[in-house]
């Protein structure tokens, strides 16, 4: 790239932060002793790892026994609803298993969720949601069955933002005696992980959501909640997640935890400043352009839109080009040609669906970037549209 | 610790090398894009891993499609064991999927094939071993029934060194069209890992066995095995494991195997020196003493003893107390109570089994560090004996 980079997609992931480094770097050199071992440089890894348990769980407001470290946040994910579900199964406490979950998941719960259905006995409904990306608690309600074993909803939708009433909705499952997940992955670095106040049984992290680093997350599981391991082996995280514990990755997804959480509340003002000069921005210099998501209740750092008569791979390689890095939804399907299952859901056409842009703060940015965005996007916009046989002029 | 460690532990984990450790650096602040996004930062990152993939292959003799980079070594077991009965169970291939294993696998390996067998409708044979550990070509063709999916038998023992005939026994399997995976987890450092010349389908390492981080690992799987991928999400490494790829760990690995293979002859011999040296040197000082596993076809740098009339446990809190670092089998295992099931499978009686020390050498240990076990090692037993009622004295 001849310019510098304007790193827009901290949705995606996130550069790890020095701090984090610093916390992790003696774990691999001086504090390496596998924390099963019962020598004294085995004792001081499980130390360092008990102790970052410990400090998660008072994040997290539960006991440091429901956290079970993970390698990422898709496979919370799937512990949390493969290992609820299955474990319904084999305990025999319903003939078919049923998850309630919605349209706009992430693939790591909808794939999970269509494996589950077609491979191993389970039934699934999907809730409709509002042109938002919002969930109605009403249909939730309507949509329990006496053999439904868990329901899993996101706390923040990753492509659009929109935060869901995760506390209105898990109220409902817990009436019922359901237990309820939320893949917080995307709300992790910025909204309250207070499991107390939002009432869920069990909550997906990933630390590179929030600059930690990739390769680890945490699933909560409330105690009591039974759940059939995924990967067997030693008993490692409470006989719940066989495999030697990356030491230094769940020191530093604790380390930058405690940063996220460190003047959450400052950054994230900061963030809807930007945010919000940037919808405007673009809303207003850029015809036939929809911000997509809830104008409102939706992550502080998350912009999202759709622009008719363009594809958002060519607004992607244009941006590129000026070194502004964006994205057209989730990474995880930047590989995929069908358009978004999120907007699709939430109403947008689909071939309106195909012109998506997703930009997404972060600490770093300023608002010098937010003017080179709005500065640099009309005329890729317009550059696009005129070579659309379909733009009306 | 008043005194320097000897650490003597290498089986349960290694500390990562600072070449490493620098090979990992950049893709934590730097490069830190998610591989799957479309932008620079993005493509910065797929590259770094394919070229890391495309390495590891060579140094497999495999295609880099071949490759799955995992979060640990127990998960690339569990998803060849796991992921190879369930994709035979799901396209009914046969009707009760059957499995055949060694009784001297390590946890990740028997107790996915315990739980595959209890709830998921699998037929498991654990075949016999000698008193070395060593699996006997004959006894694996006969247990080979019409409805066996999967041969999984491990290349080098992690409690006792014994090394396999792979090659033999893969070529068992291969002249019956069953595909053969190996846990060559403990193997990774300094045995030969050209999967074409041990004949095997699917083989499982972990980086840190062999200086490289603890939270990765890979599976090579030859392509045409059907495999159902256990973590579903995203479309990532080939659609058989998903979740955000751990760009600056499957850095690490690859450059740790790499360092494990340049100069692998002569540290093996170097190794073998001072193993040999300590067994004779242990055998010598201690009465009621004795080797298990192979005398010579095992590990270069693994020295494993039972002793009569004592507990492992206190033998390792004595050598901590001294500095040195040892293990009593499996660390993965070192919270149990039951005696070694590998030794017991050797036929060493159960009394005997619980006096058990593994010391296993690595790239720091010197002639003396071996001086100081054989110094200090024959009055910690004598005096455990000594405070045994057992011990006749």
């Amino acid at each position: 790239m001849d310019r510098p980079t304007i790193y827009l997609d901290h949705a995606a992931t996130t550069a790890v932060d020095p701090r984090v480094v610093d916390a992790m770097l003696p774990y691999f050199t001086a504090y390496y002793g596998n924390p099963s071992s019962v020598h004294h440089k085995g004792r001081e890894s499980q130390k360092a790892m008990e102790e970052a348990r410990r400090a998660v769980a008072e994040m997290l407001n539960c006991d440091p026994r429901e956290i079970v470290f993970t390698s990422c946040g898709t496979e919370s994910d799937n512990l949390a609803i493969r290992g609820v579900a299955l474990a319904a199964r084999h305990r025999k406490v319903v003939e078919r298993p049923h998850i309630i979950t919605s349209p706009i998941e992430h693939h790591a719960v909808s794939h999970t969720c269509e494996q589950l259905a077609k491979l191993f006995d389970c039934e699934v409904t999907v809730l409709p949601v509002d042109e938002y990306g919002l969930v109605n608690p009403t249909d939730l309600e309507q949509a329990i069955r006496p053999n439904t074993v868990l329901v899993s909803i996101m706390y923040a939708n990753n492509e659009v933002g929109t935060i869901q009433t995760i506390a209105e909705l898990a109220g409902v499952a817990r009436a019922r005696r359901i237990p309820f997940h939320t893949d917080a992955v995307q709300a992790g670095g910025s909204l309250d992980l207070n499991v107390y106040r939002l009432g869920v049984d069990l909550l997906s992290l990933s630390a590179h959501k929030f600059y930690g680093p990739k390769g680890v997350g945490l699933l909560y599981r409330r105690q009591g909640v039974p759940l059939l391991p995924l990967q067997t082996g030693g008993s490692h995280e409470g006989n719940r997640r066989a495999g030697t514990e990356n030491v230094p990755y769940i020191v530093g997804l604790t380390k930058a935890l405690e940063l996220a959480q460190t003047g959450q509340a400052e950054e994230n003002v900061r963030l809807v400043g930007l945010r919000d000069r940037l919808i405007a921005g673009v809303l207003e210099r850029i015809p036939h352009a929809r911000l997509t998501g809830h104008p409102t209740q939706r992550l502080s750092n998350s912009a999202s839109f759709v622009f008719e008569y363009v594809e958002g791979e060519g607004i992607l390689l244009l941006l590129d080009h000026e070194g502004i890095c964006g994205s057209s939804g989730s990474a995880c399907t930047s590989a995929e040609i069908e358009p978004s299952h999120v907007l699709t859901a939430m109403g947008v056409p689909v071939e309106v669906a195909h012109g998506s842009l997703r930009l997404t703060l972060g600490r770093e940015n300023t608002d010098a970037d937010v003017d080179r965005v709005l500065e640099v996007l009309p005329p890729i916009i317009q550059r696009l549209r005129d070579m659309s046989p379909l733009y009306p002029g």
